[in-house]
C-alpha cells in the first residue's frame, strides 16, 4: 500500500476530486530575467484558482532526478517509483494498451541496422518513422512459437513492445541490446536458472524475427530490453477508497492509469475541451478523475516556447467546462518539468495548485507560475503527497488517533 | 552508496561543479531588528549570482541538530552522518593528516590532570595550549609496543590522536574516559571477545604513557575515546562519477575530503584568492572542486561580528577569480551556522545559493542572505540534496525511467 496509514482513515464521502496534469508543465525562462512558459501564459481562470487556493511545488522523484513519464505519474499517484520498480517492458506495453498480467512477460523492442556480418551499425535503425515500422511489425506478428501466445505492437518510430503469455514464464532475462555498435545483438540470457526456458523461447522468437526482417534496408535487426512482468500494484480503490477514471489521449498515460486500477474512459476529440467533456459525461460514476494533457510536454521537447504557452492558455480557456461540474478538489499540476530551453524533461520542481472551495487555506499568492508556486503555502513537497492532500481537502479522511 | 538511484543515471559530461563552503556561514542578528553577518556584508558578486540563480536553505543533519564539522561536511557531500557513523578517533586522525586504513584503529586522546591517588581532577588538563602539549606528545611518540606500529600527533590544546597499525586489531573498545572527576581513568575494555587482544595492547600503551608523563604538572594522565576504524565510505567517483578535488587550508577538512576519495590539492597562501588560484591551476584535471573557507567559522566562534562580515566580503571580492573559470554549476553555502551571537556552531538552517547559467530556474530573490534564502526557490532542503542538485544542474544525469 502506498501509505499504510491512509486506509484506516477512510471516511464515506461523495466528494469528487479532479487531478489535472499538464505533462511537462514546469519550465524555465529562455533568457536571464525572463519568464517561464507558465508565467508568460495568460491564465485568468488558473490565476483565480491560485488566489483562492494554495500553491506549492513538487519534487517528482527525488531532488535532482529527472523523471521519465511513467515514474513521474506513478509518483503523482502516490507510488514511489524508487520503491515500486516497474520494468520498461511493462510500461511500454501498457502504454500502447497491451495488457501484461501476472506471469506474463513484456519487453521493449528496438529495431536496429545490422551489417553483412550481423554487427549493429545503428542501434535505432536510423530512427525510422512509425509508418515505416508498422509493416515490419506486421511481419513479426506472423511468428508463432509453440506453447506461448505472442503480442507485438508498434510503439513509436523504431520502438515496439513484445508480450509473451504462457505457463512457466519468467522475466529474469538480460537485455539483448549490447549498448554499442560494431557487435551483434546479444542472445537472450537468463540470470536465474528458472528463467532458462523463457530465454530459450525468446531466442527462438529472435531467430525467426531476424529471418523475417532480414531484407529490410534499415530495420534488419532488433534488440529486446527491460524484460518485466505485472508489478501487481495496490489499486487506487484499495489505497485511497477512490473509484478512479483516466481521461487521456496518449496510450502511455492510459497504461500507467490501468496499472493502478483506474478505468480508462473512451471519448472523441483530443482537445482540452474534449477531455473535460469526457469528465462531464462520467461525472456521476467516479470519485476521482485523472485528466492528462500531453501537448505541453511535446511543445517543451520541441523547444516551442510560444506553442507551450498556447497549450497552457487553451487549457485555461477550457477550464470553465470543468469548473461547472463543481469538483470538491481540483489540483492543477504537471508530472515533471519540460523546459523549452532544455528541450527535454528536467529535474526542476513542478508547479502545484490545489483548489478546494470548502476547505483550502489561502496563501499570499495570486497567480499560477513557477516563482509563485515556490513561494506558495504548501512549500516544496514530494509529488507523492498529491493524493493524500487531495483526500484531505475532499474531507474523505477521519482523524488519526483520538 | 549515498543515493542508490544516482549511479544508473550517470551521463558522460565535461561540466564542472564548484562547491564553495564558507564554514559556519549562517548567522544571527546581534540584536532584535538587526541583520545577520551575511546580510550585513556587502556582497555584490554573490548578490548577482543570487538574482540569476536559485536560493534555499539547508538543514545540515536533522532539524534542531547542531552539527560538528565532520558530520556537517559529510552531509554536504551526501553521506548522511546518521547512517554513516564515523568514529571520533578516525575523524580526529584524518583531521591532522594521519591516515587510518582498513583494520587500523584510531582513538582521540585527551590529556587529564591526576591527583596523587591517580584520580582525575581535570578531564582537560587545564586546557593546556598546543605549544605545551607538543613536547608531551613527543614523549608519547617514544613508546613502543611489540607487534604494532603507533602514531601519535597533537590535535589542539589538550587533544591528541592515536593510531594503531598491526594484524588482528579491532576498534570495539570502550572509552577510557569515565566522564567525571574524582575517579581514575578506566582501563581499555573490549566489548566483544575479538577485541580483547587490542584492548590488552592499548592498556600496555596507556601504562607506558602514564609512566612517561607522570611528572608533568597538568598533563600527567590521559584518556582515550572514540576507538574506530576506516569507515570505507563509497567514493565520490563511484557515488557521483565525479573526479573531485579539495582546496582547504585546515587539516580537518582535507581529512574528511580524503575519506570520500577526493584529491587534496597543495597550494601556497591561505586567502580566498589563493584558494581560487589553486582551483584555477587544477581546473582541467577535475570535475568537482570543494573549496573550504575556514575563517567565517573562527570569527563566529570568537563572537567577532565585524570580522565575520569582513571574511565574507573578502570571499566576495575574490569571487571573480573563480567565476572567470566559467564553472557550469557554482554552489555557495556553509556547512552549518556559527552565529557570532552564540559564539558556537548552531542548528539554524544554512544559506544556500546555486548558480548554473544554462539550467537554473530563477526565483524572486535578488540578494544572498538568510531571510532571502528562507524564501528562495529551493525552499528548505536537507544538506544531503546538495550534490544531486549539483549533478542535475550540471546536466550530468540522464532521466529516470521512460
Amino acid at each position: 500500500m502506498p501509505f499504510d496509514y491512509i486506509p484506516p482513515l477512510f471516511k464515506k464521502s461523495s466528494a469528487k476530486i479532479v487531478l489535472l496534469v499538464m505533462d511537462g508543465l514546469g519550465g524555465l525562462p529562455m533568457q536571464a530575467g525572463g519568464d517561464t512558459e507558465l508565467e508568460t501564459a495568460q491564465t485568468p481562470n488558473m490565476d483565480r484558482l491560485a488566489a483562492e487556493g494554495t500553491l506549492g511545488q513538487t519534487i517528482p522523484i527525488r531532488p535532482g532526478v529527472t523523471p521519465g513519464s511513467g515514474p513521474a505519474h506513478l509518483a503523482l499517484f502516490g507510488y514511489d517509483p524508487i520503491q515500486y520498480e516497474i520494468g520498461r517492458g511493462v510500461l511500454e506495453a501498457f502504454g500502447i494498451g497491451l495488457h501484461v498480467g501476472k506471469g506474463e512477460v513484456a519487453a521493449r523492442g528496438n529495431f536496429a541496422t545490422l551489417d553483412a556480418q550481423g554487427n549493429i551499425t545503428d542501434r535505432r535503425a536510423g530512427r525510422i518513422p512509425t509508418e515505416e515500422s508498422k509493416p515490419i511489425v506486421e511481419k513479426l506478428k506472423q511468428i508463432k512459437i509453440p506453447g506461448i501466445e505472442i503480442d507485438v505492437e508498434v510503439v513509436k518510430e523504431y520502438r515496439f513492445a513484445l508480450v509473451l503469455r504462457g505457463p512457466g514464464l519468467s522475466s529474469e532475462i538480460h537485455d539483448t541490446d549490447p549498448q554499442k555498435t560494431g557487435v551483434p545483438p546479444l542472445p537472450a540470457e537468463a540470470y536465474v536458472e528458472s528463467a532458462r526456458h523463457t530465454a530459450e523461447l525468446v531466442n527462438q522468437w529472435i531467430k525467426a524475427a531476424h529471418e523475417a526482417i532480414k531484407d529490410e534496408p534499415k530495420a534488419n535487426g532488433l534488440t529486446l530490453r527491460g524484460f518485466s512482468t505485472d508489478p501487481e500494484l495496490p489499486t487506487f480503490k484499495d489505497s485511497y477508497d477512490l473509484t478512479a477514471a483516466c481521461v487521456a489521449v496518449y496510450p502511455m498515460y492510459k497504461g500507467v492509469s490501468k496499472l493502478v486500477g483506474m478505468q480508462v474512459l473512451k471519448f472523441s476529440g483530443d482537445q482540452p475541451a474534449d477531455e473535460f467533456a469526457a469528465v462531464k459525461a462520467a461525472w456521476n460514476d467516479f470519485d476521482f478523475f485523472f485528466v492528462h494533457i500531453k501537448k505541453t510536454d511535446s511543445m517543451g521537447e520541441d523547444g516551442n516556447f510560444a506553442g507551450k504557452v498556447g497549450i497552457i492558455e487553451s487549457v485555461d480557456a477550457a477550464l470553465p467546462g470543468l469548473l461547472e461540474l463543481k469538483p470538491d478538489v481540483l489540483i492543477i499540476t504537471g508530472d515533471h518539468s519540460t523546459p523549452c530551453l532544455l528541450r527535454s524533461h528536467s529535474w526542476h520542481p513542478v508547479p502545484f495548485l490545489l483548489w478546494a472551495p470548502s476547505s483550502v487555506r489561502p496563501d499570499t499568492q495570486t497567480r499560477f507560475g513557477e516563482r509563485f508556486c515556490a513561494a506558495g503555502g504548501f512549500g516544496t513537497i514530494p509529488a507523492l503527497d498529491t493524493i493524500p492532500l487531495a483526500l484531505a481537502h475532499a474531507q474523505r479522511l477521519i482523524k488519526f488517533g483520538a
